[in-house]
Formats: structure tokens, sequence, C-alpha cells
């Protein structure tokens, strides 16, 4: 497995990769890796003839205040997994210079200020700039993101049709937990009793799951039960929101695809969770 | 030679043509094409196995109340000069149909909204975001574009170098009309007097050239004598503006690579050109 640490030796990598008829896979992550970046992993092993894998805790995504510093690193660990994983590439550009000094801003107006973006205004800035810069540098053929961070995939597709970058993005279902919450490098920031909280955002989706099945059409009814469970968990809700998953519009009326996110603070500590209702 | 009206299939022509292993090189303009253009296809003609023109006139780039409806159009004009230039392919996409339902933008922050984004502070970025997607869909290895629009070639430079945009931009001098004119599709607008008035733009840059080279360094007095031919001239100066090359900052004292540029109105038409001092 190569170790490549700088954008221009990947470019050649992926270049000699091209020529040589080579399909490369893309799994983005920003380290401190769990089974559901490893379920990425595997799926893109199974469908590209190349693997890469970058590591990069991207600065242009977290806001000041935010846990860019904290969050965690283990390269060592991270290594271990990919090379068991039969990653024929691990991209993991120096901390800083591969997003430093830079001007260069993709944006995707109408959808970056919406649910996260909300309350983290220029978090997907951040995600779109620096994907379509993992994307052009790997010259990846598909690249593989979690459903966990829905509202990231979804804009990233967007940017991705939008400005017809040669890639293919393939959404990955959330894996979770044995007890059922979603797998995230940030859920080892909870202590045990938090832990516990956290769950309330799955057992909120799962309520408004069985409430459409009840057929319950309201978006604004099911809101209120799912926040009603977080509260009772002592969670800080950020949003609950059902919205078209394409568009990520709010809808009212639950009568065709939707999906159901929710973000919460347990603690100092921001979980995000979502699934189709 | 293809004419290629669908951005799909320009995408296929292009990835075919990479995996045989021909390199592509591409010239993009908004037709009309003059000499100008001509100097840019025949470096790209010598320089690349294979040539793409592209035709488009991208309504980003035009605020409301600019020429967008009227800028100038000639479709089996400019065919046969990329015919007879020996094109492989032009690629031009349907009026709007490739920019339209869009929302990623694409902005190079501290760069667009200088000198002509002054005036025109929506127009870079429909640049960026238009020639990031032409460099996508056609796959080109070289892009040239002319320095006749400097600030437009030094922000897509840095955008390029920014999202490592695996295309190397290609700057090509201006060409002129005998008489100094800098060539540009909206010379056309211009009636025989103003076509005279506007030879001040290139009076003043070469009186800006003959200051330097007698000894004078101050920006400001240079800037002053070049406003002042503008004037005589009976011009509507937007600005006139010594500027570092690679980062369009203001320069207050020459001692090193500067550039001057100016940008004027001659009755209803702006006109632009540039050159270093």
């Amino acid at each position: 497995m190569d170790i490549i640490r700088s954008a221009d030796s990947m470019a050649e990598w992926s270049r000699k990769a091209r020529l040589a008829g080579k399909t490369i896979g893309l799994v983005p992550t920003m380290g401190a890796l769990h089974q559901g970046h490893i379920s990425l992993i595997n799926k893109a092993r199974r469908e590209n003839d190349l693997l890469v894998v970058s590591i990069f805790v991207n600065p242009l995504q977290f806001a000041p205040g935010e846990d860019y510093a904290r969050y965690p690193r283990d390269e060592e660990r991270d290594l271990s997994i990919t090379g068991k994983a039969g990653a024929d590439a691990v991209f993991t550009p120096d901390a800083g210079s591969f997003s430093e000094g830079e001007k260069t801003i993709i944006s995707v107006p109408g959808m970056n200020k919406l649910l996260c973006g909300e309350s983290r205004p220029t978090h997907f800035d951040g995600v779109t700039t620096v994907v379509a810069k993992l994307f052009n540098v790997t010259g990846a053929n598909k690249a593989y993101f979690g459903e966990k961070d829905f509202q990231q995939l979804v804009i990233v597709k967007r940017m991705v049709s939008d400005l017809r970058i040669p890639v293919e993005v393939v959404g990955c279902p959330t894996i979770r937990e044995s007890d059922g919450l979603a797998m995230s490098s940030r859920n080892r920031y909870l202590d045990a009793d938090e832990r516990i909280r956290g769950l309330s955002l799955r057992s909120g989706i799962l309520e408004a799951q069985r409430m459409v099945k009840e057929g319950i059409r309201e978006a604004n009814k099911i809101e209120e039960s799912v926040k009603k469970i977080l509260n009772e968990a002592n969670l800080t809700i950020d949003y609950v929101s059902i919205c078209h998953p394409d568009t990520l519009n709010k809808i009212d009326h639950l009568d065709g695809p939707a999906r159901i996110l929710v973000a919460a603070k347990v603690g100092k500590t921001r979980l995000i969770d979502n699934d189709s209702v």
C-alpha cells in the first residue's frame, strides 16, 4: 500500500493508473476509521481496480470554536485498517498543506445553509471545496460517502452533477452500533450517560417511521413527536426536519420520497442521524 | 469536425480520446471569433493531438442589463473558421442548457470583486463556474486564454491551482488591430468616432510604459497620466490600475513585476486593455 503525502504525488499516481486503463475508487475520510468507513472501503474495493482512501482532517469544514484541534487522529491505526482492507494507496496530505493559502471556494447555495448549515454556515463550502480537490487529485471514477452525513452526500452529488465532475458519487447505508447508534468518530467524545441519551436520535427516527406507517402524513406532527423524545433524553435539539431527499427542501405533507434528519447536542457533543420515512 | 451540442456527448468524446492516449487542447470562446481567437486556436492546434473549441455565450457571466441578448452570435461563420483552423470538435451546447437550473458556484474571493469585478460583481463567479465545467466536460489537458482578459486569465489560473484541476492554463498575447486596438467581439458595437476614441486605451498604456522606462516609479502618478488621456478622448473611466500580475493586488511603487489594467466606456460600449509595465 502506497502512503502518499503530497497532492502532486497523488496526481501522478492517479495519472499513471488511468493511463494503464485502471478504474479508481475513492473513500474520502477524516481518519479515526470505524466500521462505517470500513463498509465504504469494502464496497469500493469490490467495485474498482484500484482503491484509494484519503485521510485528511479538513480545516475548511470546521468553524472557529468547533472540534478541529481535538478531532481524533490515529494514523497508525488507520493505516493498519486500510492496509488490511486492501487499499492500494492512502492519500494523507499534511495537516493544512492541502488547503492552505487558498482563495477558491465551491459552494452550493440553497442547500449549504439549510439544516446543519444553519448552525454551521461555512461547513458545507469547506466540504465541497476540499472534496472537489480530492476528486481532481485522485482522478477517482467512483467515490463513496455514507448516508450518515446525508446532507453532505446530497450536496456533493449536486456539486458533481452541476459542475459535471467526471466521478460517480455512491451513497452507502449508515452503519450502526448493535444498539442502533449511528457510527461516528465523534461517538468517542460521549461518556456512559451521554452514550445512552444519544440513542434517542435513533428512537426518534424509529418513532417517525412508525407514525408514517400508521398513516400520519403531517410532517409537523411527526417532527413534534421526535422532538419530544429528544427533549425527554435531555438533548439540545438543533433541528428535526422532514425533507425531500434530493433537494433537501422541507416537506409539509408526506406523499412521496422523504427523509427525516435530526441533529442534537448531548452535552458538548453534536450528533446527527437520518433515515427515509 | 464534430459538432457536439450536449455535455454528455462531449464527455463521451473526450473519455474515448483520453483512453486512446490522445492529448486534448481546449479554446473556450463565446463565439464571434476574431483573429485573437484564431491565434489561440492555432497555438492549441500545434500543441495537442486533438483540438476542441467551445462556443458558449455564458449567461452566468452577464448581469441583468448587460449585453447578453445582443452579444454577437454567428454560428455558421464560427464553424467555418474553426473548421479551416483544423479543430477536431466544436462544443456548442444550446443556449442556457449548459448552465440552467444549477446551484453550484465556484468563486475566487479576494480577486473576483477587484477591477472589473467592482462594476461587474457576479461576472467572474459566472466565468469560473462555467470554465470549470468546460474543463470537466472536455477533459482538456491544456486550455488557452487571451491576455486581453487578463483578470479572467489570472482568476482561472488561480482556480485551477487551488482546486488542482488537471489542466494547464496557457495565457496568450493580446492580438491587436493594425492601429493598436485590442481585438474584441465587442469592437463591432463601436461607430467610427467611438472606434477612434477607443484607441486611447492603448495610447494610455503606451504612455504608462514610456513613463516607467523613464524611471517613474509612483503608480499613482502613472495612473493619473493615463486617466488624463482617457478623459481627453471623452471616455467614461471605470478604472486605471497598476497591479501585481499574479495576485492582482494594487501596487503603489513599481519595483518588480507589474501590469497596468484599464477599463472605460466609449459611448455604451465597455472596453478593456492591459499590458505589463
